[in-house]
């Protein structure tokens, strides 16, 4: 029984589960790039239409960046907190597939806010469905710290992690709303938000430094 | 000769199906959301048809959720099964490609589906085709279980699992004839399929536990 | 300067060189699905008009079934090469990348059979590229039984393998000269040659066991 | 504390950077086949005008085969560099995922130049982006050597490697500026440029074996 129950937790599962993982993410970063399609030219030679062309592609360019940016982050939060864990069991395994889901969604609000940047609602969206996918990454992220975390490393996290990476989801239907009113404000927000939308693991260093 | 039947089924060898496995499910799972392409829209900035063609687009988001769960839960299940086995072999490698074969296949009956939601046949192939990678599914789980196992995790598994998980194209086939009658009904089995379409492995637990 | 050489050529690179190459296949394998597109239906609800469109895609879904049949069997094979290598140098690297070249075009080849299934060249072209692939994979073999096999392995290789191995390209090119004469006859070699186009590495073990 | 730092940095971290990382090399290198599409036939069955069409593609062959050996030529180098690395930190992960970004990025020029080749601006356009790219990549490198490298290694680096590597980016502006006065010229710059834009690290070899 003590073979099989390890067996079904063991590290090695949780290697599958990085690996899977990892796919998930480096091929939805990797799609983005086919939502950039290549503009129809009357005059194929000419460069004035191509670069006008290019120029009308600036938004499609800025939503591929912005959604690169996040992804990133996502997995490089993700990478924190799957390390966190002594094993895998089938809540962290659903739970990620469940936040995978999300992530290979992107590419959609992606298209959806580069097509029309002018759209309201298209740009509204993308803050929304960002909102979900950051709060499903947080229900991840404490299911780890409360049932799976190596008890040396969950010491080490900043108190309230969790209820501090609210900020994420927080910022994006900020931005989610702000797209009624400004869609510049928006895209603003989209663009920054990476950079604070959950506690960054590198601050907890010097947090845990000063408490040691 | 010890020496080359130890490297032709090696842990190594297991570890690069799990890895080639590990691709397919990832990109399978992540393709799916290609079919959801933006919609055409005659006033871009438009929030009101923008609305009422995501409100169309609702039978695609739904096909791309089920078989976003469906593929999740044959990964988790194919975790489980490749983790039974001591080795790998031939048979493994090719049963293990057909299977791979069928999974890769299931973007075109989602899209399908999704598409045509009104359509019975539409709806009905993809039961059809779930209930053929399933069968493969349990092809591949007999097979390890028969050639491959490891004597301490096979004893721990439910007995007759295999003839159990016949439950799972049992269901499928009953939501592809429901498909000619309602399609409603066969949505449902189709969602509510992943949860029961195999004797799931942490249900072995409790019983091999009663039984130790 | 030990060290350096042993980083260079180490078994980590190995290691590293199978994760990118299972990722190319595992890519090819599933992009294939890609080419197989949701028909037009004029009436979105007749079941009768979308089993036509489903015979008339038949071409593609051999195509597909097909190509699916051979990368997989290059994979295995490929598998196998990298198995006897003791490690990674850049010859092995740009062999590698180069028949992986050939491998990452299979999709196109594949496309223009399904699409023009009756036009001749289409066809011919399909057993050119699988050709011109298997020659990359001879080579490949080759090089790694000349410069970097374990001693141990390359023994138990059956004489002149690489030669034999030549079966496989002569298959296709006969295939590629049939579609001239017959479309069918060149469909079925495409179909049998994965089943001999090298000879396997199982045949390998009796030959080593009666020779030892 | 130490704890902490080892499992923030260690090697585990460095297998899934480069996890992902090829992951993403993988997937560039085998959507760019995706850009070559199954030309549109009058006659289906007329082998004549395939060929035409086929050679009309040409540009898009040719583009393809600059862009795999490129983005091979990368993942290489990349090998190389995270090789000398002892672990991975932050910088490393976002220096890396902006140098991954330009590279998902090249499938967009590349059927760019591919579909208007003999547009200036389109030839030039990917000179420039693979510029950029070399430049990410050469600061990735910089950063390594100077923060992460293993002792040992980075004494065996070739004296000014990275400045060095700057003849990469000078020749792919070269060849963009070429663009505007020769197609031909660029062509060849582009094709050629793989061969030399960095110092290979096989080259240190003998000038490390010169040295010791």
């Amino acid at each position: 029984m003590h073979l099989f129950r390890r067996f079904l937790r063991g590290e090695m599962r949780l290697g599958r589960v990085e690996a899977f993982s990892d796919g998930v993410f480096a091929i939805v970063v990797t799609l983005l790039v086919l939502d950039l399609r290549v503009p129809t030219l009357n005059d194929h030679a000419s460069a004035g239409e191509l670069l006008h062309q290019l120029i009308e592609l600036l938004p499609k360019f800025l939503s591929w960046l912005i959604s690169f940016i996040i992804v990133a982050r996502f997995w490089l939060n993700h990478h924190h907190v799957l390390g966190l864990a002594r094993h895998a069991d089938y809540g962290l395994v659903w739970l990620n597939a469940i936040f995978l889901l999300s992530q290979s969604f992107i590419p959609f609000p992606t298209a959806l806010m580069g097509e029309y940047a002018t759209n309201r609602l298209a740009v509204s969206f993308f803050g929304a469905v960002l909102a979900l996918s950051t709060l499903l990454f947080l229900a991840l992220h404490a299911y780890v710290l409360r049932r799976l975390a190596k008890p040396e490393l969950a010491a080490l996290e900043v108190p309230h992690i969790v209820t501090k990476g609210m900020i994420g989801p927080a910022l994006y239907l900020a931005g989610a709303a702000a797209a009624w009113f400004s869609i510049h404000a928006a895209f603003a927000i989209y663009l920054l938000t990476p950079l604070f939308y959950i506690v960054p693991p590198q601050r907890e260093r010097p947090a845990a430094a000063s408490a040691s």
